[in-house]
């Protein structure tokens, strides 16, 4: 028997909830052996990643990257591919940048350094500047205008590595790289050197956007290797360093035309309830978006593929969307919601795989009451794939808009041990990802869409 | 607070099972905090992968790593730190292995292969015979001695990608390296070629023990990388393989002296039982056994440093072991329990972590209903640590001869979807193993180690 068929099931008219729960849990296992036997979500990976490659919003990499996922998208048997246009930034990182200290005893220190997105670039010249570090705002604060105007300010941040959910920690550091440039040009200072958001120590600077507050000077910004941080405070501490220099060569363009991908298949039965499965198709310049978010991406076509794999074509109409721009402006995301609120049809629910491709822990749902209840119930079916938390809280920053149309926002939750070793780092590769535990995460993705797909919200 | 103290608690003499059950939730946080801000399981593991290296039982690499393990298990705080002597075998590879295929078209085709641990060298001068392919056992069988006699037979069984749980896969496809060997030499092949107990396709052999069975005769046998399997499977489909060649070099030794190495921490009240906590110190020769099994190793060790860490003495006596010659032969942990048997102490609980450093998922028990009551009961305790999976049966290779003494076994059950890329391969090396992953994983053993030997079994 090669497919199982959701509309056999439907047809057979079962009743009883168990019956009804041992047939999912068939069902489940015909998409998770599909997944393990034909799956294409790692191949297709390997072209975003090694074909495409970087895909910044508004760079050929990210217009290459429109084009081949709405491939890809074909080739899993989607009824219509699409493209949705929205303008989006364009942020370019120019030359590679340049950072030393001079210290006092004559010798100069590099400082391995990238520029953080959307930060606007030094003058030509550079800029050079005695270095004042702090550990947090607070110690910013006290240290007030006096001792902060013209000079670089330095955010020795680390990461804290006791919480287990590395994305807590990410949230707690992550201020530093969005909001510190204008907390420190607010006092003076001409440059920030903001220390890598990774739990590990090494010679890697992890990019990432920085945002200007309105009204406060831009001053340029960069990221330090969380090695080159230690090594810089160090040598502050040992009252070494003389001044800093910093060259980068970053600019803002005018905004350009781009576009979100989607991928449809028509449901059978309720054609206009729409469930959303997607991953965001920009990444950083640095590296290839492996797990940032080449897998979110090829998981969501893989989806349609699976689906129609083992049973043809779904009750409900599911759509993959390749959202464009989620790094550093999130217009594909913000675009989809303005669409969808015209569109006059039921978004009953949206998932994202935003946080890598590891091996799947499970979901968290932002959704009312009697939606949550309901996937509650659905749990057991996912113990056999490792997806046992079923957590309150959720989603993904590009179905996010969505919520607005009362949508029910699904976000996969990833194993989140590694992934913040290799985010928006040179090392967010295709060779970071385990074939097996992009599939399995696919599988629980495939398997949540199904359930919606034929049950509802 | 640097230290709760594990007798602190005791002394506050808590009675309430949730006051107690929100003590321990406080003690295993601060075991948490102090591995993932002091742990040195990763910088342990790095010293035994990169300046001792591959360590097969009888070699100089075991050797060093006993004496380096010894060094670890003192600086991790140990009250003793002993050596426990066994006879081991030794089986050497020798120089590289040499494997070919003759085609029709006159071409040759080069077979990427190993010799199987414990296997016969062929002669010097190889052996060169045609060669027959079979998927399984039932299909050797049917050809019989008629078409297998003076042939070379190749097991190409690929391990089923279907299983989540990659261990079934392999448990599966495991039979045709350990028995597949004496089978064919039982119809009068003169050598077997098996594929590689992989998932995914590459071009990697993998190593491992095959077993020759009393009595029938001892013939050369190698492992073909997966990627080789193909590609040969095909050839012999389109009739082009005339015959192959296979050199290999390797032979067994007299057996030699080595040791378990044993580091313990005295416990306070009942010193006379006693918690095992292992993985074995052996490794393929291939690679530096950074996952198989380094890293249960480095966290063996780890356990009694954080458990001093945060409470300095158990209640009651825990044992670091890192047994000798699990790939090859068992005879360190037959050695344990033999000693066991005779010490007149009460071995109430044994766990193994050797499935490789990855992020934890669980347990695996075997022991009494009583014993997996109590230890159902601790579960909510590990679910911040994502160790949800709390199963029936378990345990690990070197423990399993404790279970004659009525020691409960417990196994750590990490996610298993990378291990099987690497395992025996010479890509298991310390860049493989995630920091993050390792630490979690030494939390949750400490953790269970922390329970057992404040409460008992």
């Amino acid at each position: 028997m090669k497919k199982i068929g959701l509309f056999l099931l439907s047809v057979l008219g079962i009743t009883s909830v168990t019956a009804q729960v041992n047939l999912d849990s068939l069902v489940i296992k015909k998409i998770s052996d599909d997944i393990f036997m034909n799956g294409q979500a790692y191949s297709n990976l390997r072209y975003l990643c090694k074909q495409v490659g970087p895909r910044l919003s508004g760079s050929s990499g990210a217009a290459l990257a429109v084009e081949q996922t709405a491939r890809m998208l074909r080739e899993a048997g989607a009824d219509t591919v699409y493209l949705q246009p929205c303008m989006v930034p364009k942020w370019e990182r120019g030359a590679k940048e340049v950072g030393k200290a001079t210290l006092s005893n004559g010798k100069t220190m590099t400082l391995n350094i990238v520029a953080l997105g959307m930060s606007v670039g030094t003058p030509a010249s550079g800029i050079t500047a005695s270095i004042v570090e702090v550990k947090s705002f607070a110690e910013l604060e006290a240290l007030g205008a006096d001792q902060v105007k013209g000079k670089i300010v330095f955010y020795n941040f680390r990461m804290d590595p006791r919480h287990i959910n590395t994305f807590r920690a990410y949230g707690e550091a992550g201020v530093y790289r969005s909001q510190g440039p204008s907390r420190a040009a607010a006092l003076g200072a001409i440059g920030v050197i903001v220390r890598t958001l990774s739990p590990v120590i090494d010679d890697n600077p992890h990019t990432g956007a920085t945002r200007y507050e309105e009204g406060k000077p831009k001053i340029p910004a960069v990221a330090i290797s969380t090695l080159g941080a230690e090594e810089l405070s160090k040598a502050i501490a040992a009252k070494q360093v003389k001044q800093v220099y910093i060259k980068t060569n970053c600019r803002q363009l005018d905004d350009v035309l781009s576009y979100n991908v989607i991928g449809e298949i028509k449901g059978t039965t309720f054609p206009d309830e729409i469930i959303t499965v997607g991953g965001h198709l920009d990444s950083w310049d640095l590296a290839e978006g492996a797990h940032d978010d080449g897998t979110g991406c090829v998981q969501s076509i893989e989806v349609l593929r699976a689906l129609k794999a083992v049973g043809g074509q779904p009750k409900r109409t599911v759509r993959a969307v390749m959202f464009m721009n989620e790094e550093n402006g999130l217009r594909g995301g913000t675009k989809y919601a303005e669409i969808a609120k015209n569109e006059g049809k039921k978004f009953i629910m949206a998932m994202e795989s935003d946080a890598g491709g590891f091996t799947p822990r499970g979901f968290g749902f932002t959704a009312n009451s009697l939606q949550k209840e309901k996937l509650m119930n659905w749990k057991p079916l996912f113990h056999p794939y490792g997806a046992l938390e079923f957590n309150e809280g959720g989603g993904g920053a590009d179905i996010g808009p969505l919520r607005g149309l009362g949508t029910a926002l699904i976000g996969l939750n990833p194993d989140s041990q590694r992934y913040m070793d290799l985010h928006h780092a040179k090392t967010d590769v295709f060779e970071a990802v385990s074939e097996r535990e992009l599939n399995l995460g696919t599988v629980v993705m495939t398997a949540m869409v199904y359930l919606v797909a034929q049950y509802g919200l």
